[in-house]
């Protein structure tokens, strides 16, 4: 199979089509996603070498249960060990024993084909298509901030940071909360936020913006968690999305000062992702799409995610 | 009368006693005790200026209750407006509109006589001797954590920092929770921690502390929080008391993979420090204190603060 191997360099290889481990389904990737992370992870991010890539929706075309073959699913991303604790308590995805696809010790699906657990594979409604449920893993992932942190309709919400990102949270907690405000630092990105009202702003954060109960930060930039701390109110919550390195000399004593609290946030349920798309029929994530390549021009998709694009998105089957 | 006076430089001055506004009562300064943040506002924290020092016990002499004057009393130190939301809800500690003594638009307690607004002021029952009364705010702010966030008989804890917070801390915590360590990096300071079988450890923290439920920030060092996060089970919860700067490039990242929560934690409210005093009598905490002496030695009562000692107290009616 065609597949993108990095080794301290990306290179497209022909590598043999990988056999399932008892257990686990042989996927044909259909459409992939470009993400943060996998920028990150060809620059260093968590010593990773292999495939990259993380979010897609596929095929199954070899399973055990043989009534799962053809199925359309998309996968979550920790392949957790399904023994320890933190398995019993349905959180894999802090299994300390975990791999996890194109990013800890698992080939990812930048690649015609990729493995995961089938008890990962969650089947695609078939209302929903393929450029939509692309985005269950990162719209999984907003979602969590609803697990994480009680969120009201009576709150005050701020969301830092108008990249793919940033604009899928401020969709998730709009759903809830209607007084929410997403400030970016790009016209046409926060344009393209648009969705039954949403507030948006140029940054900086307003003033009257200041003194929110939730701030969420997804700028992906070392200022952010300042900036974050600067707009939310004493007692408030910051959820961090970004997975950054604070600015340097970062003073957290307005944080302990303000008794602020900080909530890491990362994946979340793809239940929860697919029941909003469910749900949410008209929630316009065509229109974050800037570009989609076959995987033979995934240097070219990747470098067009690294100019600032919102969602690049890479179909191995497509004729280039 | 005698008071110390930062302008950019301490120096003991002569002052006109303050007149207490309505609603407030001129305070004798029996005893008061030097905290890091006096150190850190003598470096230019806060940009304050007038005179330091927000630990003490004293005695009332003026008020318009007559029946309080004389009353032996410990001031909770955020006098807030008393009219807003926050101070509706009985965090006056929050108000934003706040003077907060010998910190921020108040003079403090390094003077023979201070001011505070008259129910600031709470009487220490007769039973808690001054040399313990003066550890009421510190006491009360390490109670904080337990308002803060759920503690547990089953939770694993640990307590990073054996400076006298760090100490607090661990006591305070080790009523509720027996499962705890206090890690350190001074033996005679964890030597005199001990109490009622406190496990504690010259750091490095070990491995078999790792994974921990909650751990408490108080080493007042840049590296702290990183040493926190790191030993710190997913989704776990880090307790922030140092106000710190973060240790240059400090990364965030494995905050948000193990979605741990940072929680910042200031004042407490008094009436839980003078409760804990009430129903602990074996709480040692006079072999926290190092050193006593006079207001005008008020300089090397801070050198000697500064040398690392745990406790310095300063007595303005003490005949140096």
């Amino acid at each position: 199979m065609l597949a993108a191997v990095f080794d301290g360099e990306l290179r497209l290889r022909r590598r043999p089509v990988p056999v399932p481990p008892p257990g686990w389904a042989l996927v044909r990737v259909d459409l992939a996603g470009v993400c943060r992370t996998d920028l990150e992870i060809l620059k260093g991010y968590m010593g990773f070498q292999g495939i990259p890539g993380h979010e897609f929706v596929g095929t199954i075309v070899v399973c055990e249960e043989a009534g799962r073959i053809g199925q359309r699913v998309v996968g979550e991303i920790n392949a957790a060990c399904g023994e320890c604790d933190w398995c019993a308590r349905n959180l894999g995805r802090h299994c300390p024993n975990r791999t996890v696809l194109g990013i800890v010790g698992l080939d990812g699906c930048f690649a015609e084909y990729c493995t995961l657990p089938v008890r990962n594979l969650v089947p695609v409604p078939a209302a929903i298509p393929n450029d939509r449920a692309v985005f269950v893993e990162p719209l999984s992932a907003a979602c969590e901030i609803l697990e994480q942190v009680p969120v009201s309709v009576e709150n005050r919400i701020v969301v830092l940071g108008d990249g793919r990102l940033g604009i899928l949270c401020a969709w998730v907690l709009a759903t809830v909360c209607p007084n929410l405000l997403l400030v970016g630092r790009h016209e046409d990105k926060l344009a393209k936020a648009q969705w039954r009202g949403l507030r948006t702003c140029l940054g900086p954060v307003p003033d009257s913006a200041h003194g929110a109960d939730i701030v969420v930060e997804a700028t992906g930039r070392p200022e952010g968690l300042g900036q974050a701390t600067a707009c939310c109110r004493p007692r408030g919550t910051i959820v961090l999305k970004s997975t950054i390195v604070a600015e340097n000399g970062f003073n957290l004593s307005p944080v302990v000062v303000a008794e602020q609290t900080i909530v890491g946030s990362r994946c979340g349920q793809f239940g929860d992702g697919l029941a909003l798309l469910e749900r949410y029929p008209d929630l316009p994530l065509e229109q974050l799409v800037s570009g989609r390549l076959p995987l033979k021009e995934l240097a070219e998709a990747l470098a067009l995610a690294e100019s600032g694009a919102l969602k690049v998105l890479v179909e191995p089957g497509m004729v280039g």
